[in-house]
């Protein structure tokens, strides 16, 4: 009735209005959801909270989020090195929302941001919604190519062109390629910063959901300057529910961060469950399970991905929670996804992952939401999809 | 140490990094907070939630909300003439959170806003923050003064500017006026909505926190056209711990402002809360009780500026939790919040709820915070301050 007679804005028409709308009924490959039957019982901890700390987690909390939680983080992340005082950490609702802080905080509609391509696509319509533009960088299996970020900002500044402001990345277990970016290009990056000026977003929800091998250590550990701003949640290592993650920066960015909230501040209720889930121990025995879960869903997928579509290529990554596989060329991803709801299971094309050019052959996989069983029988039916869409082409 | 080295955007500049500095240990006769005396035990609804919908409060939640909270809220408003489906209710991190969405989905850097001349301090500065500009108009014992913006509206048009695509006003005991506006004005906005093309944000916390007479209909309820997004929030009625709030409005509208969202969707268990306070008649409960001690507050308020300040004119609002006072001519409410800080009480100086032109002699009061003994004694204070500077002057 009233379509149409709106004046919405141009961010509005970019992100437009599909709330996210799932295939009904369809194995879905597609969402880095918790594995719902590891999903933490927080019962105690909520009912302790909503009785002793009645008077906090009833009331506002404090804009830069409980001292006690920033205090919480600042321990969590000194095991990996990274230094930071509760004055330089901030609570947010969730990892996505510390990276749109930060947007507000740095750019006007029209600025570069530098990504990888492919990157992960919900923060590509969040940077989208400011209006930034990608300088759109690739990977090997060592993370972002510097040097072709180091000669691409070489060339811009030799134009005199505007540099970008910030960087966006997720150097552990990245999303969606699975690739954890190494020692030596992380130092690079931040030189890169230094010398060009930019602050750069390390977004890091996946890091401790590692199956085999050895940590990097986080870009932040390294950050002498304050060029880095280190964003945490703890969707994927306890429970996307509470809508509770973390920036770490200078406090003259995160304060300024914490005034662009538009909300009156985070909940302190679930701030409240995650000091106490940390306090308890319970998050690392957490994260064990998740970790443990985590590998045996990677493996199934792999798995049948080999024996029910052999034609995809796929990185075998050591954490998080994706698989990124390329179809041969000229196989469309798109098509593919389409294909594979009329079978009943729903992927991710490539192609949300990108910031400009699409190569229109990748897929993205989620293996965190649905048991092995369901993993192996979406896989079969994707399989099906793809020999039908190759018959019918 | 990094001061001044980072390139902030202008937003940032705008709002700064205060985070809200309170003067330490002074009476807080400045923050709509809820009164911790009655502040609700949620902890059986925590602890059956956390159980029973392990599920669902663990989880991400859709980005439109719970739809057992949409139904509910969609019930709630009914009671006040409101019709609307579950359809057209968005959940929101309160009632901020919404008009923020409202201003993501709507303006650009530089359009136009309608709002009151004072209104609600912190919505100022999240228009601000997206770059708005003001089309300030007076308000009386009425409310807004909608003859005056038809004025200043036909003057506009025939003047070729661009017109404001939204109007935000709080129609139920204003912030900070605590003037409800009457019926017949309420149809002149959304007849005035009708003829120049814009959106009006009824914002909506206080209507059910009535100390006497009788309501006037909201104005979604004679929204015929779909021109109105109401927005509500337990913030005032239960607890503002738990971050919930709601936009109603046309589908087009609410769904697009879901997708503005910047946090993968609030935090369905404190929406799982809500629910449950709603259906087991607590909410209803809660309201009467914060009803009774706001009517005491705000008498007590009133009655103890009569003894102390009696040069500071005050209109007595029916509800809500301001309180709004003129000083004498030429008396800064700026230097008057000074110097009560000095004498221990905390004032909102009636500066920051002007959107343009401050005339200087205004100060906020909120009686909701402290106990009604505090309130006498911060009023007492300020008397103090008031005298002390008349003196020094």
């Amino acid at each position: 009735m009233y379509a149409g007679k709106y004046r919405f804005s141009r961010r509005a028409e970019v992100l437009g209005k599909s709330v996210y709308d799932h295939a009904e009924g369809a194995i879905m490959l597609s969402v880095g959801s918790a594995y719902p039957p590891i999903l933490p019982d927080l019962s105690r901890e909520a009912s302790d909270s909503a009785k002793a700390y009645v008077a906090e987690v009833m009331q506002y909390g404090p804009l830069m989020g409980l001292a006690d939680l920033r205090e919480a983080i600042s321990d969590y992340v000194a095991a990996d090195g990274v230094k930071c005082t509760p004055n330089e950490v901030l609570i947010t609702n969730g990892a996505k929302h510390a990276t749109d802080l930060a947007c507000r905080v740095f750019t006007e509609p029209g600025d570069k941001i530098i990504v990888t391509a492919p990157t992960y696509m919900t923060t590509l319509q969040c940077l989208r919604s400011h209006g930034l533009t990608f300088v759109a960088i690739p990977q090997d299996k060592d993370g972002m190519r510097t040097d072709i970020l180091a000669a691409r900002l070489a060339t811009m500044r030799a134009n005199g062109d505007a540099l970008p402001k910030l960087l966006f990345d997720v150097p552990d277990f990245h999303n969606p390629t699975g690739i954890t970016m190494s020692l030596e290009r992380r130092k690079a990056l931040l030189a890169l910063a230094e010398e060009y000026d930019f602050v750069l977003i390390e977004d890091d929800p996946y890091r401790r959901i590692r199956f085999e091998g050895d940590p990097v250590p986080p870009i932040k550990s390294m950050d002498a300057n304050g060029r880095v701003i280190a964003v945490g949640t703890v969707s994927k290592i306890l429970a996307p529910g509470l809508r509770v993650g973390w920036a770490i920066g200078p406090n003259e960015i995160v304060r300024r961060m914490a005034m662009q909230k538009a909300d009156g501040g985070s909940c302190p209720f679930t701030q409240r469950l995650v000091v106490d889930a940390i306090r308890s121990n319970k998050l690392a025995e957490h994260i064990d399970l998740v970790t443990d879960h985590m590998r045996v869903h990677r493996d199934t997928m792999i798995d049948a991905l080999a024996e029910f579509l052999p034609d995809a290529q796929v990185r075998r990554p050591n954490g998080g929670y994706f698989l990124w596989a390329e179809l041969p060329e000229g196989v469309s991803g798109d098509a593919l996804a389409e294909k594979a709801v009329e079978h009943g299971v729903e992927i991710g094309s490539g192609r949300l992952c990108f910031p400009n050019e699409d190569p229109g052959n990748f897929i993205r996989f989620s293996y965190s939401y649905v048991d092995p069983n369901t993993i192996r029988e979406g896989i079969r039916r994707l399989g099906e999809a793809y020999r039908n869409m190759a018959i019918a082409a």
